[in-house]
C-alpha cells in the first residue's frame, strides 16, 4: 500500500486529477476547468446556449447556469434540437448514499435538476448507488439501502414532482434478493485471489507466479483501475455499468416502453464524467444514443477552493442539518475570506473575488444578480467589510437550510415508497 | 494473440489444466483424477459413502455413482450428517445454453441430478447462464435467451418433478430489463479501455502509460484471469458471483424465506471447481453454510479420452437429436477402439479396456453391472469382439436417445414456463 501511495503522489505532481474516485488541483492550488475541458474532450456552456435555453423554456436560466455553476456540456445542443422540435428526453441523475446528512454540495445537482424538470416538463429517474457505496464504503447491504431511503427524503424535498419522477435503489432495482448476493459475494473476491485460483488449476512455475504477482502489482499501483487495486475486490469493476445503464431508456420498461429512442440528458458534477465517456463509447454500439451531459463544477470547501468538501470534516460544509448557530459559526470561522489583516488596509487593496469563500457562495446561492453585482463592485473594492458579506450570506444559507429543513420534516416513508414505485408515470410529458 | 498462445502452451506443457475454461490433459493424454483431486483439494467418493448413500435412500446408488463418473466430492458426508438428523437440503445445479443440441455429455449432470431429486425428495434450482454465454459466445442476449428455454425443454424432459424444482434464466431471476443492459454495456469495455480511461483523467507521463501497458499484457497472457485477457470485456468478471449466489438460500427469497439456513448440494462436473471454490471460500464470510459439491469426470470423446466433447466437431459426441441411424453410424465410424488389427490378434491379446470407447461408453450407460462385467471379462480377453460391444453400444444409446426425444417432444412452452414461474414451491420437501 505504502508503494502505491508515492506513485499517487508522482501523478499529483504531474496534473491535476479529477475523476469519481479523486479530485485534487495541481501543487494543491485551483482545479483548472478550462484544462479539464480541453483533456475530457467535453465543451463549455456558453452564453448563446443559456439564451437558447431561456427562449425555449420561457424562463430565466436557474442561478447556476447564469453564474457557471454548470459551466461544461456534452451534446446539450442535440437535446434542445430535439426539444425544439417537440420530441421528448429524460433526465437521469443520482445518488451514492454514502452518508446519512448531506451538505449544501450535495444539493446542488438535485436543485438544478428539479430546475430542468419544471422548464422543461421531463421525466426524470434518480439513481440511488446503494450498490456502489456497499462495495466502496465497506457499508452492509442494510445500511447502504438504510442511507438510500434517508438521502431519498431529502431529494424529495428539493420539491421533485411524483408524477414525472422514479426513484430507484440499485439494490431493489436491479435484481433485488440475488443481485444483494451477487455484490456481498464481489466484495469477497479480489483480484489477486482471482490470479491464485487460476495459478491453483494451472499450476504455474514459482518464477511465473511472482513475475505474474509483481506485475499486477505495478499495473494496480500506477494506474489504480477505476479507483481499484489488486487487494480490492472484482465487484468494483461490475458497477460502471450499472452507473451507465440507466442511459438507456429500455433499462425502465415500466417508463419508456414503445419509448426506447428517448434521448436523456444527465446534470451531475464534472467528476463523473468518466462514467459517462465509457457510457457514451458504448451507446451507439448497443442501438442507443449517447447520452447528452450538463457537467457543474465543484461546489468549494468552507476553507478554501481546492477540491470538494469533505464528509469527514463536519466544519468543512454547511449540512442540510445545521442549525442557524452552527452555520453562523461555520461562516464566521471557518469561512476562508480575503479580506485584508486590517480594516484600513481592506478600504485600500478591496477582497481578492477569485479565492473568497464567501463570496463564492453567495454566486452560487444568492439568486439576485444586481444585489451579486452591487457586491462584487463594493466588497472588490474594499468598501463592503468581509463582516457584512459573511452576515449575508449566513441569512441566505440559513433561508435555504431552513426552508430544506422544513420540506424534508413532510416527506414520509409513504412518499418515499410512492416515488420509489416501480410504475408507470402516465403524464410525464405534460 | 499470438503470445498469449504460446504462454498457453507452455502452461500445457507442465500439467494438465482443467478450468471452466480449458480441460486439457499433459502431453495431450489422460486427464489424471487422482492428482487433479490432489490439487484442487476435493475428497474422493469412496465406496463406503456409496453404501451410505444407499442406506440412507433406501434404493440402490445411480450407475454413475457406483461406476465411478461421480467420482470427487466436497462435504457431501455433512450433507448425509444432516440428513440423516432430518435437516433439509437443495440442489443446485445448471447449464450455459451455449448451443441448440445438447449431447449425452450434456445430460449427465442433469440425469444424476434427477436421480437425486428422487431419492432424497428434495428441491432443486436450475440456473441457465445466459448471461455467461451472451458474454463469452458473443451470442446477442435474446439469442441466449431462446437457446436457454430450448435447452430447458431437454432438461425437463429427463423428468424433473415440477413441484420441487425451480429453472431460472439469469437474465429474467438477476435483473430484467436492467440487467440485460448492464450485462449489454459489460460488454463493449475492455480492460484496456479502462486503462486508457484512466490515463485520460489522469495524464500520466507516456513512459508510465507504456511500461503499464506491457505489464499489463504480461499479466493477462500468463495467467487469463477467470478465462480472460486484456482484449476481453469488463463483463466476465462479474459473472464469477452470478455463479456463486445460487449456492446460498436466500437468493431465492420465494423458496426458502424462513429457511436461510438450509444446505446446498451442488452437482457439476470437477471443471466447475473454481467457481465453487471461490463461493466455498466466500460462504461463511458473509454467514452461509459452505455448498456440498458433487463432481463428475468428463464423458470422453468418441475419438478418444482427451478431454471434453467439442460443440463444434459433431462427430465427436452423440447427440440427443441423432437418428437412429447416425448413432450407429457414429459408433462403428468414430467410436475409438483397442482392439486389435485383425480378430486373430484381438483373440490373443484382447482390447485395452484403459481407453477403449465403446466399453468406457457401455460403463456410464449400461445400468446392468452382471453384464458389464461380462463384458469386461469376455472383451478385455479377447473373446468378444469390438463389432459386438459397438453393436451393444448402439443399442443402449439408441434407447436412451429415443426415450428422450419421446420425453422432449411432449414438453410444451406452458411446461417451460411452469418450471420457470417465480413461485413457492410447497411441498418441495415431500
Amino acid at each position: 500500500m505504502e508503494k502505491r501511495e508515492e506513485a499517487k503522489e508522482v501523478v499529483e505532481e504531474e496534473e491535476q486529477v479529477v475523476n469519481p474516485w479523486e479530485v485534487s488541483a495541481k501543487d494543491g492550488g485551483k482545479i483548472d476547468y478550462d484544462k479539464l475541458i480541453d483533456k475530457f474532450g467535453c465543451q463549455r456552456l456558453d452564453d448563446s446556449l443559456i439564451q437558447r435555453v431561456q427562449r425555449l423554456t420561457n424562463r430565466p436560466a436557474h442561478v447556476f447556469l447564469r453564474r457557471g455553476v454548470f459551466f461544461a456540456h456534452r451534446d446539450f445542443n442535440d437535446i434542445l434540437d430535439a426539444y425544439e422540435k417537440g420530441q421528448k428526453f429524460y433526465l437521469y441523475t443520482g445518488r451514492g448514499p454514502s452518508s446519512e446528512a448531506l451538505h449544501l454540495g450535495h444539493l446542488i445537482p438535485f436543485m438544478f435538476t428539479k430546475y430542468l424538470q419544471d422548464a422543461f416538463k421531463v421525466p426524470l429517474v434518480i439513481q440511488l448507488t446503494d450498490d456502489e457505496k456497499c462495495m466502496w464504503k465497506n457499508l452492509s447491504v442494510e445500511e447502504s439501502q438504510r442511507l438510500a431511503r434517508e438521502n431519498a427524503k431529502d431529494i424529495i424535498a428539493c420539491g421533485f414532482d411524483v408524477s414525472k419522477t422514479f426513484i430507484f435503489s440499485d439494490f431493489d432495482y436491479v435484481g433485488g434478493a440475488f443481485y444483494k448476493n451477487m455484490v456481498k459475494v464481489a466484495k469477497c473476491v479480489t483480484y489477486n485471489n482471482v490470479i491464485s485460483a487460476y495459478f491453483t488449476s494451472t499450476g504455474a512455475s514459482y518464477v511465473k507466479r511472482l513475475l505474474t504477482y509483481y506485475a499486477m502489482r505495478f499495473v494496480f499501483q500506477v494506474v489504480g483501475i477505476f479507483g481499484f487495486t489488486g487487494e480490492d475486490h472484482i465487484g468494483k469493476v461490475s458497477f460502471p455499468p450499472v452507473q451507465a445503464v440507466p442511459s438507456f431508456p429500455s433499462s425502465f420498461p415500466h417508463l419508456f416502453s414503445g419509448n426506447d429512442n428517448i434521448r436523456c440528458l444527465i446534470p451531475c458534477a464534472i467528476d463523473q464524467d468518466p462514467y459517462f465517456r465509457m457510457t457514451r463509447d458504448v451507446a451507439p454500439r448497443i442501438g442507443y444514443h449517447k447520452p447528452a451531459l450538463i457537467e457543474s463544477s465543484f461546489f468549494p470547501a468552507l476553507q478554501g477552493e481546492n477540491g470538494k468538501m469533505s464528509a469527514s470534516d463536519p466544519n468543512s460544509a454547511i449540512y442540510v442539518t445545521d442549525s442557524a448557530k452552527e452555520i453562523k459559526n461555520k461562516i464566521n470561522r471557518y469561512a476562508f475570506s480575503s479580506g485584508q489583516d486590517s480594516i484600513e488596509l481592506h478600504r485600500k487593496y478591496g477582497a481578492n473575488l477569485e479565492v473568497d469563500i464567501p463570496f463564492k457562495y453567495l454566486g452560487f446561492f444568492l439568486d439576485d444578480d444586481a444585489e451579486l453585482e452591487l457586491s462584487r463592485e463594493e466588497y472588490g473594492s474594499g468598501r463592503m467589510l468581509t463582516g457584512e458579506v459573511k452576515k449575508r450570506l449566513t441569512e441566505v444559507l440559513t433561508d435555504i437550510v431552513e426552508r430544506h429543513r422544513r420540506a424534508r420534516a413532510l416527506v414520509t416513508d409513504e412518499m418515499v415508497d410512492a416515488f420509489m414505485a416501480v410504475r408507470p408515470l402516465p403524464n410525464m410529458f405534460n
